[in-house]
């Protein structure tokens, strides 16, 4: 018998289509934080079916998420209507709706990252992480966080112990949270999940000692290159904290030391 | 008589009802940049249009553009659909055309500044710009340029002198474009204004040696605070060229200190 090598990514973001460029899935109840569904999780469910509606440009290069109400396990349609295919890239708007209720609005540019120049002119610079055995691991979470977030339990999160004060009442007030990541399968993924992963830490409002629920408004993810298999390096950074909001900009790298994925999102500032 | 206190932006942005949430414009043919219109320019409209289609939600907070096809000038059409009003933020799908072609694609979402926490805890620092007298006016730019980016006519723009090399074949390398903004008229912007002012500098690839055209995929802004009367200072910078894409940060602080807007754009790389 032929093993099993479908990843439980591939398995929790499934699509099948359901005409005029509908698309069925079902929201995984693993994915679960607090009293909703994990946004990044909802928005490469939304990728994915992207993806299937413009065949010939696979990779998601800009996607832009509104978040309008908090999404359920169970059942969900992905609408999509295509802006505009041109011969490179192609613009596509969607949204995931739950008995009627649009959960998120998505504008996105696809096109295929392989066909891109590969000239490569970088001053950004690695996350400067310990080695993965003087991480963290997200697996030492309090039991109390993992009953109300099993989200944590789809990932192997290995935590900078430089970011991680905030798990014990001491954060160190930076605005800063960086670890490593990869599938708790140990799945590579591909580009659309990096959608996902870019909304995968907790939030870093937590390292400013404002723990609590930080509704996102808006992401935006920029996929630069496939990932290399392997474990990525995740950090998220907040800068300005004002009007209520802020932003917080994460990036990915992979093996291969490549920025394959910056993203920035606005949410509302936790309540104190 | 009382003297003309409107805005040459009010007047180049003006918008009438023409009902069911769409809004007519006409694209002022002082915007012009090469064989376009300024997207900024163009995304300012749409902001316009959607602040009229949410009355009690005067400020962008989050607006994402994606650009399918060159503006020119002329009449224009903004259909603007509202996704959710709650309390605090509206959020409105918006899309602008011209003769029946999308030009760009939008999704925003709005509130009041003013009633939002003023509560701030920033990290980022102001940008350090020289005094006014010692940067070097746009105005100086040649004739030829001038000729085919009328857009500079609009705005009186005074360029940090260390990021002003590639204008006379020196570029840089770093990366990094910054300058102080006003109006030409002198007329204060308001937070919609600001969704232009991302906008408003040349690529900041010019300072990494690669002139040329680089026309945007996406361009999300985010607004944090009405900004003062008086001068802007813009600071934009790139990290990451890969896979034939740059993205474009912009700062805008105004004369109270205070970083008023954020924004990253997607744009092709220009062919070298």
């Amino acid at each position: 018998m032929a093993p099993d090598v479908t990843s439980e990514w591939d398995t929790h973001t499934a699509i099948s289509p359901a005409g005029d460029g509908v698309f069925d899935a079902v929201l995984d109840p693993g994915w679960v934080v607090g009293g909703g569904v994990n946004g990044g999780y909802v928005l490469g469910v939304v990728g994915r079916a992207i993806a299937a509606s413009v065949p010939a440009k696979p990779h998601p290069l800009s996607v832009s998420a509104y978040y309008l109400s908090a999404s359920r396990p169970g059942p969900a349609q992905v609408s999509t209507r295509v802006l505009r295919e041109g011969g490179t890239v192609a613009t596509v708007a969607a949204e995931l709706g739950q008995e009627g209720t649009t959960r998120i609005s998505v504008l996105a540019t696809y096109g295929d990252l392989r066909a891109m120049p590969s000239d490569v002119a970088t001053t950004a610079v690695e996350p400067a992480l310990p080695p993965l055995e003087e991480c963290v691991p997200g697996s030492l979470a309090p039991e109390e966080t993992r009953r109300i977030a099993p989200v944590m339990d789809r990932f192997d999160l290995r935590f900078d112990p430089a970011c991680i004060g905030w798990a014990t009442g001491r954060p160190s007030g930076n605005g800063h949270i960086q670890a490593w990541l990869r599938m708790v399968d140990g799945h590579p993924l591909d580009a659309v999940g990096l959608l996902m992963v870019c909304d995968a830490l907790p939030p870093v409002t937590f390292d400013l000692g404002r723990p609590g629920w930080a509704p996102t408004l808006e992401l935006t993810v920029h996929v630069r290159a496939v990932p290399a298999p392997g474990w990525l390096r995740v950090s998220h950074r907040t800068r300005n904290l004002a009007g209520g909001l802020f932003e917080e900009d994460c990036e990915v790298w992979d093996t291969a030391g490549r920025l394959v994925a910056q993203s920035r999102q606005l949410a509302m500032q936790p309540r104190p």
